[in-house]
């Protein structure tokens, strides 16, 4: 087969890779039905994040069921799956508390901007969606389920979005964008989404966002200290990865409230003394997805969320090159690969 | 009257002052019926916070109301309060949210390690005692809900100790003592004491620690690790505030667990990738002792806690001094000043 491998900086190939095979008896193999590209994939593909030699690409996936390991006991061939971007057991003690993508079998998944990928700890990491086969055009919303939806998600839940609490939004990436929709189906009050690009605000709007504040860094935290009567907000989730996107969300956080963060820290530093005086609630980390799996595909299937609107690019799986080069010069905010 | 003042690194003088006045109408004069020098007041006696001249200390008390300002509706002369070290209006959106120590009226008490002391916001910082003045036997422990009781309280809170939980505290001080006491009246199954003083330990036993663990750094993480099968304790308390004990709390924390925050950070900094990568729930801040307050002097009045037992030193106020002294030398836990 044919699969994306990352060379160095903006150096995407898609070339000969071999086809996965079981190589542990709790593996399993599944022939995608679509992948994507994730605004993670843009920190290596940027040069930010180093890289050591040749990388294969990709951690988002659903697909079919090919062939199972020996010691797999759940997963089916022919049933169709969604993984998390991490793998898990699903039974060691970190999974049973919820934290999956801190399993003690944890691997980041890689090599999934493929048709066909191994999956380890089949049994843990996959689950089927109930009835069968789904109608191809569920493809591309189960699809988000893997990663860009948990991870958005999760980010509400760690912010501890509630019914009726004002949230605000921090990145109006993939992930900020569907944090938006899970603030909402969480039931926030108000939800703000910070964001200067016309096509995004469209798109927040359509996921619930209330509001739109357009400024950044220190305009930004006065605006919606002014939008909340000088309090603050409740919930705040920050889906970058920058200092400047945590100072922003930490300084919109009212005290006692709650920062969720899921973008991956690069150079993020909090002092200890400004988060004491502030009273901020912090959590975050990479998304336990599979924690919420079998609600969010169901939210799917019955017709309740669309996440597969952030993919305003859809590519065959050998022009994934430039799926990359649209999200980076942000002509799409997410790219889907039909493989 | 004469009062507590201190000129610079361990200089401690007990001179006379101005009685205080009411200069607000929301004001109200305490005559304090006993009072206590705190691990915080070590920062500056030890020249590690910079103070701009001679500076009043104290912000520990309980006491008779003297008198009250015109605004004063709830507060009357001949009461018995106690009130927090923040002053609060207990009515602004962040005392409504339950963190009156960020009132926007908030002012840090000084000055009560005198006989007589002026609290500001009288109605919203002092809760009267219920069923009058309370017995005399019952004045320390009703001094501690003032500060080191309501932050061992806040700690525990803060790092979500629930029932059956596994609890560590790090810090053997006044305050990690009452956070040992406070996690088991919340149901801590387990609750580990960082600590190798022997009088200490046999405190935190006294309270509630069930194991004593005398290690430090990565050794302690090391050990606690062993303990709870390698998973980590679902809650930590951090009741020092210096980079090392901020470390060794996040390290004993499993995925997914919460570590409270009440020792004032001194230099510590957090990584955002370290934080990110154990799931770390992280709140902590000057504690919201107001909210904990009516509870806390509840259980001392029926006898049900005894937080006194920390003041291990009790002296004549005249001799403040010696009673920080005492305490910078770890000679005593606590010291208590008669009035």
């Amino acid at each position: 087969m044919k699969g994306t491998v990352l060379y160095g900086p903006r150096d995407i190939r898609f070339e000969h890779r071999d086809d996965p095979k079981i190589t542990e008896p709790t593996d399993a193999i599944l022939r995608l039905s679509a992948t994507c590209v994730c605004g993670s994939d843009l920190w290596p593909y940027r040069g930010i994040q180093k890289i050591d030699g040749p990388t294969p690409m990709g951690h988002e996936y659903c697909g079919i069921v090919e062939e199972v390991g020996s010691a797999v006991k759940s997963i089916k061939p022919g049933q169709f799956v969604v993984g998390s971007f991490a793998t898990s057991d699903n039974s060691c003690p970190h999974c049973q508390y919820g934290y999956q993508s801190s399993c003690v079998h944890r691997e980041f998944m890689l090599r999934a901007q493929a048709p066909f990928l191994r999956v380890p700890q089949a049994d843990g990491t996959l689950v089927p969606t109930p009835g069968g086969v789904p109608d191809a055009n569920f493809v591309p919303s189960l699809l988000a389920c893997s990663d860009v939806l948990g991870t958005g998600w999760f980010a509400a839940d760690a912010a501890n979005v509630e019914p009726g609490v004002t949230a605000v939004v921090v990145g109006d990436g993939a992930v900020g964008l569907l944090g938006i929709l899970s603030a909402k189906q969480m039931g926030a009050g108000r939800i703000i989404a910070m964001s200067r690009h016309e096509s995004r605000q469209k798109l927040a709007r359509e996921f619930g966002a209330t509001d739109i504040v357009a400024e950044r860094g220190d305009e930004a935290i006065a605006r919606i200290k002014d939008m909340t009567k000088g309090i603050g907000a409740d919930s705040v989730l920050e889906c970058v990865g920058t200092q400047e996107s945590m100072t922003q969300a930490i300084g919109a956080t009212r005290p006692g409230g709650y920062v969720g963060y899921v973008g991956v820290p690069h150079g993020v530093v909090f002092k200890g003394e400004d988060l004491f005086y502030r009273h901020i609630h912090l959590h975050g980390g990479p998304a336990p997805v599979r924690r919420y799996l079998p609600k969010l595909i169901d939210l799917v299937l019955k017709g309740t969320i669309n996440p597969a609107k952030v993919f305003d690019l859809v590519l065959p799986l050998d022009q994934v090159a430039e799926g990359y080069r649209a999200m980076d010069e942000r002509r799409a905010i997410k790219t889907l690969l039909r493989t």
